[in-house]
Order: structure tokens, then C-alpha cells, then sequence
């Protein structure tokens, strides 16, 4: 038997890497369109230098919008899904989904 | 509101790779428990190098068993998931769905 009859999806390498699978997944399942960095950091267990180099990877593929401000004197950075970092998203997780029931289909 | 209320699992680092994940899904979701090299490259559409390096780690994880051996005078390779490896991808699988929960949960 050949592959063909099982199609693996080749996931988007930018979303799979782990600790950005893991922000995406954050910054999806929260109430709030906008999560503070800080918030991100603590909720994750990331370094502050990780975090950064993270998000500037996912603002570059246009999945992420980051928005710098103050909250009285203390700079506050807000990060929000961007429409095209929840449609990739989606697309992700619906061929991770797929890939599970692969997975599983023979348990 | 902090990240407690929502755990975003770790996922294992040596399943969690793209190519080792589609190596293992493609294993778990055949019919039968052997699978050729061949196959598996010619399902994967992966280059016989990269596959033999992701199947050394996997190898080394315990998650899968190669059996060398000839069919007729042809080498050929058997490529197999353990004990092992079933049950880390399980856990995989598990944690993997709990992130798809949480990142559709708002959905």
C-alpha cells in the first residue's frame, strides 16, 4: 500500500513551531482580543528575549498585530490576532485535526 | 487574568517536530504494523536522507524499531512503532486535542 490513500498535511511551519503554536493557542482561547506581553510571559513560562523573537516572527508573517502604548507611566505592548493569523490558524488546526483522526483511526 | 486557567501543554519535543509528527502519524494510521522505507519516503515525499536522520531520533527516542532484512536479494527496511512510541504519541495526541479545544473554545 502506498500514501496516497492517507494524506499527511504538510503544516504551516511558521504556526507548528512549538512556542508559537503555544502563543497562537494563548492569544486564540482568551476572552480578551488583546493580551498584554507580561500576561503572554507569565501564562507561557517564556523569557521575556524568547517571547520577543516569537512575536516578531509572527508579526512578520502578518499573524499577529503588536500595539505599544503606556498604561499611565508603565509601557504596556498588546498582542492581538490578526483575521489572517485566525484564518492560518484554523487552517492549521483543522489539518492537525485530520492528522489525529489518522492517528487514531486504527486505535 | 493570568495563563493558569488555561494550561497550554509543553508537547513533546521529539514528536512535536513536523517531520518526525507525519512520520509517526503515518505509521500509527497504516493498516499494518510494519511499513517499508520506501513506502514511508514515497508516502511522506520525504528525501531518503532526511528520512534516515528523523528515523535515527525517533530510533533513539525508543518510539520506533528498524528491522533490516532482504526480500528475494533486495535490501529492504522495516519500519515499526514501539510500545513506546504508541504511547508517547497518544499522550501527544491527547495534549494536542486539548490545545485544539482550547484554541476553538471561542470560536
Amino acid at each position: 500500500m502506498g500514501g496516497n490513500e492517507r494524506q499527511i498535511p504538510d503544516l504551516d511551519k511558521v504556526i507548528h513551531e512549538r512556542a508559537r503554536l503555544r502563543i497562537l493557542v494563548f492569544l486564540a482561547s482568551s476572552a480578551e482580543s488583546e493580551t498584554g506581553f507580561t500576561d503572554l510571559k507569565s501564562g507561557l513560562g517564556m523569557t521575556a528575549g524568547n517571547l520577543s523573537a516569537q512575536l516578531s516572527t509572527l508579526e512578520e508573517a502578518g499573524y499577529i498585530a503588536l500595539r505599544k502604548t503606556f498604561i499611565g507611566k508603565k509601557p504596556f505592548t498588546g498582542v492581538s490576532l490578526t483575521l489572517s493569523g485566525d484564518k492560518a490558524l484554523e487552517q492549521y488546526l483543522d489539518e492537525m485535526e485530520s492528522m489525529l483522526a489518522a492517528a487514531r483511526g486504527r486505535r
